[in-house]
Parts: C-alpha cells; sequence; structure tokens
C-alpha cells in the first residue's frame, strides 16, 4: 500500500522511497507482460485526459500510450477551441472534464512559480467536486512536467539506470553529473535538473550538480536533494564545470536549462505583456548562454569520466552539434554513440504512466497486476 | 418504443412526451450504472463524431464521455485540416465521414437561421446514403446546440430539476424564472432560454420568461412554450423585469442572450464580410446591453423567490460579477452558493447524450439497459 | 503468406499481383462481417498513428474507421504542437511515438520528390528501432497519399470495379481512361492518376492515360504502366485529348492534376522561400490550366464511351462545375448521375485500410478472418 490511492502524482519528493520503488517495480512488470503479448487493460471505458500548456510529442505519446495499455480512451483539453477563455475558472473547468475520467496528465512548465501551483489546483477542484459527491470518482492528476519537477522523466530515467546497472540497489555510489549544457536557445526549464537530483539522490547515488554563474536551481530542490542524498548514504555536491563534474562520473547527464532568475523575470513581463522587454530580457540571456559554448558534451569532455565511458542520459531531444544546431549540448559523435541507449530510456516512459495510473486508481495495484499476469490475455488475437 | 431509433435528437419539441420521458429514465438507468461500477458499454468498436462550429469545453466533454461511456472512439471533423473548405459539399462530407459511425454531434449555434437547417442537411444526407445502401448503419445526428434549442443541455436541466423535487410529477406547479440577465458581452445563443421555456412547460411547470425590450426570442419558440404549458397544465408568461419574473420561484435561471435582430443582421453582416458594419453593430449591441445592468441575480433579487431560497440553475459558464467580469449576470454571493448545485446540474449531460445514443441506435433501448444490470460487468478490473 | 508482415505498404508496385489480391479479398471479407453486425476487433488495445501533411477528410476518416474497426485507438501526430520543431529528427519522432503503436499513417503528397523519401524514413527508423530491441513491435507504415502513389484510393478504386464489374477477372480487356480534367486550381498531387495507372494495368485492363502537352506524369510510374500492361495482357496508351480517352471507354477517371514540371518547381521555390516566385508560378500555372476549360466530363463527351454509358469515377472531392466552381472537371449533369456511385467507390476505403492493417501486422491474416467469422462475436449488443 503505497499512500497513491485516489491521490495524485505531482512531485516525486512528496512520496517515500516505498512509493518510488512500487512506481518502478509495477511499471516493469506491466512492460513484460505488453513485451510478452499479455493484455494490461483493466478500464473497460474511462478518460484519460492530458492538458499541454506547452509542446511536447514524447510525454504526450507517453501519455496516450499508457492510458490505451490500460484501456483508457484519451482527449487532450484544447484551451484555444474551449470555453476556458470565456472566463471560466479552473475549478469549474476541472469538474466539467472529469465525469468520467480517471487520470488527468498536466504539463505546465514555462511559467516559474506556476505550474505546480496549477496542477495543485485542479487536483484540489476535483477533490472537492468528489467529496461532495458530484463526481463518482477521483481523477488522479499526474504531472506530464510542471516549474518544479517531471517525475515521469524522471522516473522513466531512474528505470533506466535500474536497467543498465541491473538492480536499484547497483546505484548506490554510482557517481552521476547533472550538468548545465550549452544550448542555443533561451527559456528552457528547470524541471529536468530539479527532477534528477531530487530523484538519484534518493538511492544513494553520488550526484553532482554543475552550472554555470547565475544558472541555479529552485532553491528548494537543491536543499532537498542534500537532504536525500544525507539520508540515503550517497552524496551531493555542487560543481563549477562540466569537466569538473565529470571526473570519473558513471552516468552524464548533460542539458540546458534557463537561470532560475531568467525565468521569473520572464513570467512576469509575459504577464505584464511587456514584448519589447522580453525581447530585451530574451536577447541578454542569449547573450549570457553565448558565454558557455565550452560547456558541450564531446569526446574529450567523456575521457574524464568512469572508464572514458560513462553512460550519457538525455530526456530527448537533444541540441546535438552539427545536426540540429552549430554549437550545442553534444557532439555528434558522443551522441551517435549513445542513441540507442537513448531511446531505451525513452521507452520505460509509457510504463511509468501508466504504473501512476495503476498505483493512483486502484486499491491494490499489485493484485491487479498479478491478475493480469494469471489470466494473460493476448494483447491481440494471435 | 420511442419512435427515436434510426433518427435523429435535434428539437425536443418534435417529440412526445413520452419520448422525453424515456430520454430521462434512461439517462438515470445509465447513471445509476456507472455510479455502481458497471460496464455500460455496448459497443465493440465505433465512432462517435462531433462537429463544433463554436468554441465548447462542457458539452464537448459531455458527449465525448457518453460516447466512451458506451464503447465507441470519438474524433471530432476539424474543418480547418479538412478538405471541406476546397469545395466539398455538406451531403458529400457527411457520408465519407459516416461510414463506421454511430452517432454525429453537431453544435452550430452562431449563426441564427442556419445551425438547425445545416443539422437537418447532414441528417438528409445520412438518410439517403443509408437508404441507398452506402452506409451500413444510419448515424444518428444529436443537436448539441443550435440556433434554436439545445437539447442536451435543457434535458440535463431538467433531470437536474426532478432529482431536485423528487420526480418528474414533482415539478408541476413550481415556478421557474427564465431571465435575461447582463454581460459584458455580445451574441450569446438563444438555444438555452428556448430550450428551457420549450421544455418545462411540457411538464405542468409555470414558466415565466423576462427579458428586456428588444430581447425577445424566436417568436416559434414562444408560441410553442405557451402551446405546451396550455396542454400540460402549466402556465407560460411573459415579464418585463427579472424582479417580476423571480417572486415567489421555485428555480430561477438569469442568462444572458443576444436579441434574435441582432443575431440575424450578425448573420447578413458575417456573410457580405462587413466587418466595419460588425463592429458597428457590436458597439451598438453593447450600449444596448449596458443599459440593463440592473438584470442581476444578486441576493436582493433572491429574496423575493420562494422562501428566499430559489434554485438557481445555469449552463455554465456564468458570468459572476467581480469574478470572471465586473458586472455580470450573478453575483458571487449567489453563485458561490449554488456552485457545486451548478456542477451537479452539469453532471448529467453526459449520460443524457448517451441516453440518446442509445434510443437513437437500438430498438429496444430498455431491453439493453435491463442486460447490462442484469450482466453487471465491472467497468474496470476491481 | 504475402510477404506483408512485419512490413509496409508504400507503393503498389513494390507488391506482387497475389499480395494485391489478398488486399482486396481481406477487405472484402471484412467489409462483409461488418456488414453482418460482426466484430472485427483483433487489437484489445493498441495505437493507430497519422501523420498528415496536407488536408485530408476521407482519407483521414478511412483511416480512423478502420483502424477503430480492429479496435486501435487513433492519434494524429500534430506537427504544430509537438517538438518536431524544436530540431528533431525523423528518426528519433518516429521511434518516440511507436513505443505501444500498431500502424503509422502518413499522407505527404505536396512536394513532388519529397513524400515517398519521408514515409521511407520513417519506416527504416522504425525498422532500426524494432531490430535493436527498443520497440517490442514494428509499427507498419502505410501510404494515405505521397507524391508517387495513393495506394488505399487506388486499391478502393479497384474494389469498387471488382464490385461493378462483378469480379476482378472481369476487369479484363475493360478500356479505362484516366484523363486530366480542368480545374481552377493549381498544385494537385500526381499521386492518383500515377497509381491509378500502374494498379489498374496490372489486371489486364486497357488503359489510357489522356493530358494536355505538358501534364505529363512522373517517368517512373509511366514507365511501369506500361510493363504491366505488356505482363497482364492488357494495355497502356498515352493520348492526346480526352475525348480520344473516351472513346469506347468502360470507365473514366477525369480528375486535375499539376504538371510534374511545376510541382518540382514549386518544392524549390518554396524551399527556398521566394514568395514572389511562387505567385508569378502560380499566375502562370492557372493561365496554363485555362487553355484547356474543354477538358471536362460533360454529358457530350460520355457519349463516346461504351453504349455511352461509362463509370464515371473519382477519388472525391469532384469539382463540379457550377457546383463547386464556374467550370471544372465534371458538369453537374454527369456527376450528379453518378454521386451515390462514387461514394460506393469510397465506402471500400475504410476497408482496404484495415485489410491493409491487418496483413501487415498477423503472421496469418486469413487465419484472423476466418476465426472472427466463426466466433461471429456481434458489434455491438443486439
Amino acid at each position: 500500500m503505497t499512500g497513491l490511492y485516489n491521490g495524485d502524482f505531482l512531485l516525486t519528493w512528496q512520496h517515500d522511497v516505498e512509493t518510488l520503488r512500487a512506481v518502478l517495480d509495477t511499471a516493469e512488470a506491466l512492460e513484460d507482460l505488453a513485451r510478452g503479448g499479455v493484455s494490461c487493460k483493466v478500464f473497460e471505458t474511462g478518460l484519460g485526459l492530458s492538458i499541454f500548456r506547452d509542446h511536447s510529442t514524447r510525454t504526450r505519446y507517453a501519455f496516450r500510450s499508457g492510458c490505451n495499455l490500460l484501456g483508457l480512451m484519451t482527449e487532450e483539453l484544447d484551451e484555444s477551441t474551449s470555453q476556458i477563455a470565456h472566463g471560466e475558472t479552473v475549478r469549474e473547468t476541472a469538474t466539467m472534464v472529469g465525469f468520467l475520467t480517471e487520470v488527468v496528465g498536466i504539463r505546465d512548465d514555462i511559467f516559474l512559480g506556476e505550474g505546480d501551483r496549477y496542477q495543485r489546483e485542479v487536483a484540489a477542484a476535483l477533490a472537492e467536486s468528489h467529496r461532495e459527491g458530484v463526481l463518482m470518482q477521483r481523477p488522479a492528476v499526474i504531472n506530464l512536467q510542471s516549474d518544479l519537477d517531471h517525475p515521469t522523466q524522471s522516473l522513466a530515467d531512474l528505470a533506466h539506470l535500474v536497467s543498465v546497472f541491473g538492480g536499484l540497489e547497483k546505484l548506490k555510489g554510482k557517481k552521476l553529473a547533472m550538468s548545465w549544457a550549452y544550448s542555443p536557445s533561451y527559456g528552457k526549464p528547470l524541471s529536468v535538473p530539479q527532477g534528477i537530483i531530487t530523484l538519484m539522490t534518493r538511492f544513494g547515488m553520488e550526484v553532482v550538480l554543475a552550472h554555470p554563474p547565475g544558472y541555479g536551481l529552485v532553491e528548494e530542490t537543491v536543499e532537498k536533494a542534500r537532504r536525500f542524498a544525507g539520508e540515503s548514504g550517497g552524496s551531493f555536491t555542487v560543481a563549477d564545470s562540466m569537466a569538473e563534474a565529470f571526473e570519473g562520473a558513471d552516468v552524464v547527464y548533460p542539458k540546458s536549462w534557463a537561470p532560475a532568475l531568467v525565468m521569473l523575470e520572464r513570467t512576469r513581463l509575459l504577464r505584464a505583456g511587456e514584448k519589447d522587454k522580453l525581447k530585451d530580457l530574451e536577447r541578454e540571456a542569449l547573450a549570457t548562454n553565448a558565454k558557455f559554448k565550452d560547456w558541450e558534451c564531446n569526446e574529450a569532455m567523456m575521457r574524464a569520466t568512469k572508464n572514458g565511458a560513462a553512460h550519457y542520459v538525455h530526456c530527448l531531444p537533444a541540441d546535438v552539434t552539427d545536426v540540429s544546431c552549430a554549437a550545442g549540448e553534444v557532439s555528434q559523435a558522443v551522441f551517435e554513440k549513445a542513441r540507442l541507449d537513448t531511446y531505451r530510456e525513452a521507452s520505460h516512459k509509457p510504463f511509468i504512466i501508466a504504473a501512476l495510473i495503476l498505483l493512483t486508481r486502484f486499491a491494490d495495484p499489485t493484485e491487479v497486476v498479478n491478475r493480469l499476469a494469471k489470466e494473460a490475455r493476448p494483447r491481440r488475437v494471435s
């Protein structure tokens, strides 16, 4: 029993380690069943609703796939064709789309200080309407990326590391470098690095966060990473260069993000509708970025890692030098070598999402999985 | 047997009272099954297609939920990405999207004199193609709001009143005030008030319609309300003020709409592409609206109702003063008190839609519902 | 065994006649089952993904219907809301949306020299990811119209002719006129005429291609038509006028398309972003088109056909004179007479697509169809 039943999954640090293990175990069990051609359908009918307030391909399809695997029909709330623009409140809309909905997946990662708040608002509205008997069930809210965390990504990354190293216990003492990397873009969310440092420190990993001056993360998440490292017997340190962070690393996660202060200022300017100042901010931010073009994960940089052969991981899409841009997060040689592994990393996400649905919607998810395995209905006629 | 089998549901006044009762009973039975965790899936495969020519959140999700409850996969005909713009006729398109479709839900409420005509055109095309053997089944057309009626809304409202007063028979003699209310917007359809006065008069209610001078409804619907009131032993009157209409009312439905003449002129100007005149029309209409800001459902107004405690109902979203606008249809205090009840009111719509699908697609819907209850397959693994 | 298992279906000429026969037979069997109310559901869960890089109504719904008939949930990759714009490669995206996907349908017909290449790129990416164990199954890529071929259209047309003439064998010696026809538009793809001449020549038909000077098709497809006609005992000739092509024809397919050279130049200018030159090109192309307004399929033209009563076929939507334009591909009288037959022609497409899914996804599709027939589960509760 994980405490997830009839609840939400917004931030990994709101849940204990046992719960996170249960997510991994359930995801693995579902993936095994699916690969074995066994149906994982647990819903006859029901909706899986997604709300994407930012672009998405892989998380959108992971959500749709995860829902479909369990038998839910997916729908996407398109805020441009709905009446939300007509002055509707979040509270009301959440209920209106929740009558036969089992799960609501939300991506809201653009505005720092907003995304998580919005997700909690939706969850509170659904909880109220369920408590008052308006909704016959309490749809779970699943965070598909907020300003604070990107749990379906970090848990998929964790599942990948478990697979790479042969077990969750094997992660103890392994060094992971979560490093800022250069990208010719601006405004990338902080949720991935924040999600990684707060999750990987819970399993005894030696996590090093590296970034140029001024590119710090939201302080709350750094504090949590420090505390979790202490509790799990791992470590958490901050380094000033990618090279330092990579030293002896088993895993490297080089990725661009925007400084938290830039993101906060951007939120303020967007709200105020100050277009000229937004352009100034973008220009300045790109100029600052450009000072750190040497934060590229290339073969020279990789040589410093454990046996020169650290596992490169990334949430995708990566900004690959000479492929998607002139200078980016990773060189073509390093990326191409790891490419199929990054696909494997991503392949866990539909099952992580399906696991979160099972754990939030069923009182005894283990029993449900066991029954699926026992009945072994084929996923398609054979 | 209701006469709905293999037909459409466009306007409530095209159907007799027994048919409307059957819709309510079927919706209630489906809701009971769903709340009891029993599967209502009656289709193995099949499409539920929607065409929204105006914004929608709640009706769109009610349609999707109702289809999903019965096992239909939903699709939405997006006129911006389809080839309809390439000169395709309605007749042809209706058939092209109808090959494996069980139901077509249409919202077309913007142009007075157009929406209902379009829905009948689609229905006639489907009927022809079925008659000629092109379509293997005759998809039902369900009106999700036209210029004349909004039957899934008014029937959901009726189901709510039945629940509030404890039975359809209990509505006899109850006074309902369908009153215009101020909103800082222009061009809201007439279909809700028209739907309400033509439906509630059929069950013996004392219906009062109130609006400022010039805000009359389409005459045909007012005549029908008058006739239905006579037949059912209720009454239908027109009042000049919200206050007069609210006097002793059991139920109040304060809602903004545009004058029919403004809507007709708007249709003409939109067709002629006269942008400047459209702006003039909007300016004039808003100025006229602004003369009636005192048509607000507030606590003072509510005191005149039966025991000062009439049931406030609304199709949502309401324009709430100090919440979604500076001055609107209803004060914050009145709305907040009734808020969860308006959610309950809305909660019937998915089941009304599912009931309409059952009644149009099955020769013996009662038998179908009884069988679902008897088999009692769980809606999800338990 | 057709060789389609775990493969793709991009161009009809990549497959032998036995395979094409199997597609027709499977489609017919599925249509018979569906018309008999028998469920054709073979997937418990799974996704059917579509990518439309051009407008579509009928093919989009045929794909959705075909997927739904077999039990797949459909999703559409919307390139405007996905992160593809962020520099993502085709290879990566294909895998990311493929984890639980059984079939990917693609329309990419605007750029001559591009569409087929893109489809092969997606297929290669899926094949690699499957080979490497990233994907647990190999999703089939189905061509929903490329620059070269439109196989689901031409096969539906073929199924229609089989039905009209009473068998595939009956097509031998029947004369089909694939003729260019005037339309007041520019840039229509070549894939339909190319698909028709390369497919119908394989079954012994006497195919005549007619077009004004300069409106030739991609040479490769003309060569294939010539070769296929030789192999099947039919014939393939090119005529200079619609009248000549119609002489004694059993079937006429009058349809507008753009000259291949114009399409190539358009592709070049679009890529170079040369807007002024694109306008010049369009003006010139329309002026050239206008010289051939007499290429209209009207009653005078039809009198030259076999007994004055050739079967008129069209992929729809047709440009009908005095209906969708002042002067078009076909006169109102001819079109109206054939209208319901063109609907029948189109009605085969969902089943052709479902057949292609069955043949690509199942090792023994005949056995699957036989089992569906034997089990005869109802498509809906009865």
